[in-house]
């Protein structure tokens, strides 16, 4: 079975010393938490994925989830952990205390996220999915609305969905067909088939509360005319006691590449009774005011997955003997060296290491983000937080689940054919994460939102934001000598995205398939060189702690040596991304079908 | 369910317009063979596997292998299109006539070996192994062996495998301990289990020949000591019948990732019988014969469901409605455009067809040069060829998997969420290719083994031999402007691979265990300007067919649309590859292990 040992001094890194979280007392509510109660809370969580939800993996990878007599069951021991999971109030970490939250940091319920993803993909999506539906209804529901579902879902006691995609609408839900119409009493009977819907059935909760989108009989065409609604697997009665089953069911278990242990339903609504969450027509606007924080905890995934994955490899490299170090033999008490003497398998590990505590620290970064957009009491900082999020959402969502996933799938080359056999863990790893670039938004889609809404959107302006916060990285760290491998990587990296940025603002004014055809190497530029840029700021506190004679000497030199390889690793692709952009997607844009047949 | 078009259009073009195959008629055999014959023959594999093969896929998958009694029994179907494959002659094509083969060209063969792996890599395995252990048998066994043997193996009325794996000893075949003891009348007793071999134990013929590696008691330690036995599952009688079953069985069933249509086995050898392939303790040389013909094999497979998978994401993106295209609406006789409009689905769909027809054209040069270095007259010519083809036998099988496996990602990324639902057949594929970058000696092993031992091996003499190759073609095409925009590419590849090729020798003396650590980027790079020759040599042929007036324009003009593609995406990757090499190798050889740890 696979180990895990939760990142925690990581965290501590991260939330203390690079993001400094616990000195931002002018955020709401940051005034109640320290680094001790911070690091508590994810030393509790730490315990309680590790010993709870990692065994039960592989377990639920192989049994599944099974539809009988209409109902979905979860494998083997997923309800009963659900339940220790609410028992010990892990659901309520940052909700709202009106509710019955903690009123926790994102930045530090971010991590939490990891260490559940990483031990348990599958499971910890059942509350992932049920935060989604409590944070739209938080802030679109009535009151009413408010008091009938949000403390049963801050508490885990309830479960939430998202239901969005049709068969024939996926990305483009202005092609939606599920219905609703009026009810009475302020009710809609809404009627219509969704699919790949995550916890859409499943035995670990009395109820669960749909997040459906449907259009109204007067709604306009297209995606202004979607709406959303709250429809109950079980009719809440007005004192909140359960009442009748609501005429909808999960029609089936969809046959996935992965996540097994997730209930991933196609859901049959028949004029099943829910109420309007916001105004109509205004369903898809509700979405997007919680898409950053959604496609943040798909980016956690990605990171999530990835570091078991490479923890994992590292032991396995360290232990497996089998062949010897080319410069000679490196352990003569052995039979053979362990493979990791050997460079490539050096080279895959550095790889994944680099990767995830660089995007650790953007996830971090994000977190915070997101934290200031919604607590900072100065309405200006708030907004410009919340455009700095907005920005990076495609990177931290796309960026980080593209190279998550690689970094599962060299985790599991490191091996050998073992990797390809399911009792040690690692093929797991890799059909699980792989769903992570595909849903909340294909990563093609991230990348598109990235150089249209975000980049062309506003002109550049966010981006000239976030440049000009590197550029005074640069400015302030360029006379130490100490720093000087650092900065150059993030140098050369921020000089190809400006060229790149330049590139698509004055192709897509000409010719704007050029945007498309460029977007994914664009979005892979700006995520090499936002990483390098969180290792930058890691290496300077790196050194800073170092001559501030800490005794932990073996992590910041650690952290300086893996930034180091970050720089000469990574950064050195983003020259071959931007000239993919500048050679090849005009040539993209001018192909006919035909030109893509045989 | 999967469709599959045989690309037959484009084996006409490798083998009859890119390497003349038909005009080799000095090569032994090649005189019997024509145009005619060869396009009939493909064109038969075409309708069997299409019509046979491919609608067994994904049952297979489901299903799966099952051990009932201690035997093991294959999908429903597999068995029946077996017997036809075996009636059809499909086992025979390339096989010695004296045992009842055709004869026919590996440049011929291999294609073949395409179009099955494209439409049931799983059952393609059988076949597939059986051939191995034919060809161990051709070039090592007795008369006597052979005798016994071969007729069998050539028609497909028996199967063959190959155990070499230990649970402890993968790579390292050193470290193996399947014993073997003589048993009198020149036979051996083996005993020691096996783990990983493919087609193990199967309901699909009568006998199945194992060949297998063990050691006998006065062997010399390491590999110098292994020597190779032919045991089979049922003993085969003096006169060819079959007697006793042999103490031999399949202890278990592995639990894959993928290939689940074919039966991987741990076996179990208690004192076995067998006889000697080869003389005692050259076992492992005797493998090492067969080794570049059996990663060639693999190199196809990566090729081959690499082209399936374009097919279906193509078909999948021409079909699918879903937004609008960036510069406007494309069809406004739909609700939606057909995604085939984006940019970004247009750039995974050529990044994997013009790999898959640059792989495909050096797959069908590194057959050629296995039959040269088999049928050639002159002995210097065909020592020539057989090492260009040891060359690149890393390339074929390390690069080819590698970035066919990614190939598949991106075409399943083109179905968005539905390519993660078993039933689009695109999730399967990335399950399957998988294995192809781990066994057969996993992508790291041919990196070392290309740096090592072809590289460094003959201080870069074949190397040399290829790049004299490459500045003759350059020299060729120089002053034909139409070929400018192809020429540059390759020339770009071609510096960085020789500044790195320096880089590597020259450090290499210093630091052997630099070599290891910039192994993989250093493979990519040669991968990428091998493709970008054979590129160039496509687009100079399919300018010269232009040229004379072929009415078959459309195929052309695609060709040279992809080799442009070709060059604008893939060829500006290696300067970011050399840098990898260049900045990182040392300092991934000079970090600790602690260095790995959080």
């Amino acid at each position: 079975m696979p180990i895990y040992q939760a990142p925690l001094r990581d965290y501590q890194f991260v939330l203390n010393e690079l993001l400094n979280i616990y000195q931002r007392t002018e955020l709401k509510g940051f005034d109640e938490i320290d680094a001790d109660l911070g690091d508590a809370i994810l030393q509790g969580v730490a315990d309680f994925t590790t010993e709870v939800m990692l065994p039960l993996n592989g377990s639920g990878d192989v049994e599944g989830c099974k539809l009988v007599d209409g109902k979905v069951i979860a494998p083997k021991g997923f309800a009963d952990a659900y339940q220790q999971y609410v028992d010990n109030g892990w659901a309520t970490l940052t909700c709202d205390p009106e509710y019955g939250g903690q009123g926790l940091p994102e930045s530090i319920g971010v991590f939490a996220t990891e260490m559940k993803t990483a031990t348990n993909m599958a499971f910890a999506m059942y509350p992932g999915l049920t935060h989604g539906a409590y944070a739209a209804i938080h802030a679109h529901g009535s009151d009413a609305l408010k008091q009938k579902y949000l403390e049963k879902l801050v508490s885990g006691e309830w479960t939430g969905t998202m239901n969005l995609t049709e068969s024939h609408a996926g990305t483009d839900l202005a092609l939606l067909r599920t219905k609703a119409v009026e009810a009475g009493e302020g009710l809609f009977a809404i009627s219509g088939e969704k699919i790949f819907i995550s916890s859409g059935d499943h035995d670990l909760a009395e109820n669960i509360i749909h997040l459906v989108l449907a259009r109204l009989p007067d709604a306009p065409e297209g995606v202004k005319g979607i709406s959303l609604f709250a429809v109950p697997k079980i009719m809440v009665n007005p004192d909140g006691s359960l009442g009748e089953a609501n005429s909808l069911c999960a029609a089936a278990l969809e046959h996935k590449m992965g996540i097994h242990g997730n209930s991933t339903c196609v859901m049959n609504f028949d004029a099943a009774i829910g109420e309007l969450i916001g105004e109509p027509h205004q369903g898809l606007r509700a979405m997007f005011t919680m898409m950053n924080q959604a496609r943040l905890g798909v980016g956690v995934q990605g990171l999530g997955v990835s570091e078991i994955a490479y923890q994992n490899a590292l032991a396995y490299a360290k232990d497996r003997i089998q062949g010897r170090g080319l410069s000679g033999v490196k352990d003569a008490q052995q039979a053979a060296d362990p493979i990791l003497v050997h460079g490539d398998v050096r080279r895959m590990l550095m790889a994944q290491k680099s990767f995830n505590e660089g995007a650790r620290a953007l996830i971090g970064q994000q977190a915070l983000w997101l934290d200031e957009a919604e607590r900072h009491p100065d309405a200006d900082k708030a907004k410009a937080a919340n455009k700095l999020a907005a920005l990076f959402t495609p990177i931290v969502k796309g960026f980080i689940t593209d190279r998550g996933f690689n970094a599962c799938v060299d985790a599991q080359q490191v091996f050998g054919g073992h990797g390809y056999i399911h009792e040690w863990g690692m093929e797991q790893f890799v059909r699980d994460i792989r769903i992570a670039m595909l849903y909340e938004g294909t990563n093609g889609v991230q990348a598109l939102d990235l150089v249209g809404r975000k980049l062309m959107g506003d002109k550049g302006a966010t981006l000239m934001v976030w440049s000009d916060m590197v550029k005074t990285l640069i400015g302030e760290n360029m006379n130490n000598d100490a720093m000087k491998p650092y900065l150059a990587g993030l140098m050369d990296a921020s000089g190809d995205l400006e060229k790149a940025t330049q590139f698509m603002a004055v192709n897509a004014a000409k010719n704007p398939d050029i945007l498309g055809a460029g977007s994914m190497p664009y979005m892979q530029i700006l995520g090499i060189t936002v990483l390098a840029w969180m290792w930058t700021r890691a290496a300077a506190a790196a050194l800073a702690a170092l001559e501030s004679g800490t005794e932990d000497t073996a992590f910041y030199e650690g952290k300086l040596k893996t930034a180091q390889f970050y720089m000469s690793y990574w950064t050195v692709q983003t020259r071959s991304l931007r000239k993919q952009i500048e050679s090849s997607s005009e040539l993209l844009t001018q192909l006919e079908e035909a030109d893509f047949d045989l």
